[in-house]
C-alpha cells in the first residue's frame, strides 16, 4: 500500500454486480460455483437504511446475494424501481461490475479527503452492523468505489 | 471451493478495466493508491500472441498497466482498433469492469467443461510464461470470466 493512499487500505473487499434477476443469476453462480444458491434478501427500509442518493433521503431498495470467494467477496444487487447509483448504472450501463468496494476505518475522513480529489459522495446508507458509501470514482478510475465500515 | 466447481478454484486473481487513455487512468489510480504510475506496455504482436478472436486470428493487441492491491491485481486494458473481447465492450459498454480472472489447472480441460456449459471460449492467446482465455460468461454471470494458465 502507497504511503499516501486516500483510503488507507489496498485490500478490495467485493466486486458488486448489478443484475436484473438475481435469482436466475444467484443460481447461474452457484451452479458454476459448485455452492448452495445463497438467498436474496432486501436491503432494510429507510427507517433503518437512512439511504441517501445525491445527497437527497429516497426509498430506493435492493435485493442482494453475496459469494464468498477465496479471496474477495461477489455481491449481486438487484435494484428496484426507485433512484439509487444501482439504477443509474442498470439504466446507463446495463447489468455487470458496478463497484469494487473496501473497508476503511474512519468513514467520514476517507469521504472528506476523496470529496477534496474530486471524487464526490454519490449515495450512503446504514446496514446491520456498519454504513456504506458509494464514491462517484466513474470518470477517473472507471468504476464506483465503495467504503464499507463496520462498528 | 464447492466440491463441484467448474474451474478447480475460488481465488479471483485480477480484476480487468476497459479504459480508453490508459495513461491518463493509470496516473489517477496511481496518485489514489500512492503508489508509481505502472508503465503500460503493448501485448505481444500475432507471432508471439497468437491472438484468436470468435476462432478466427486476429491482429488485435492492447496496452496493459497492472496494479498490485493486498489481495488481487487490477488490469487495466487499453484495445487498439482492431476487433477483440476489448474493443468490443469498449464499443457496447464504454469504460469499465470488463472481466474478473482465474488461475487454473489445466485450461484445455476448463475451456471444454465451460463450453459444454454453454460459456463458449472468446479469445484466446499466448503470453510470456502462460496463456489466457476469455470465456463468454456475460449472458448467466454478467461479467466476463478470463481463464490464465502459467507454466
Amino acid at each position: 500500500m502507497g504511503k499516501d493512499s486516500v483510503l488507507g487500505t489496498d485490500v478490495v473487499a467485493q466486486i458488486g454486480i448489478i443484475v436484473k434477476d438475481i435469482e436466475e443469476t444467484s443460481k447461474a453462480f452457484a451452479d458454476f460455483l459448485g455452492v448452495d444458491v445463497p438467498s436474496a434478501d432486501w436491503t432494510d427500509a429507510f427507517d433503518k437504511a437512512q439511504t441517501h442518493y445525491q445527497r437527497n433521503p429516497v426509498p430506493s431498495r435492493a435485493r442482494l446475494a453475496f459469494f464468498e470467494m477465496g479471496n474477495i467477496q461477489i455481491e449481486l444487487i438487484e435494484p428496484d424501481e426507485n433512484p439509487s447509483t444501482w439504477r443509474d448504472f442498470l439504466e446507463n450501463h446495463g447489468e455487470g461490475v458496478h463497484h469494487i468496494a473496501f473497508v476503511v476505518n474512519g468513514m467520514k475522513q476517507v469521504v472528506a479527503r476523496m470529496e477534496n480529489q474530486h471524487m464526490p459522495l454519490v449515495q450512503k446508507g446504514e446496514y446491520e452492523g456498519g454504513r456504506y458509501a458509494y464514491m462517484d470514482t466513474e470518470k477517473p478510475l472507471k468504476v464506483i468505489l465503495e467504503l464499507l465500515e463496520n462498528d
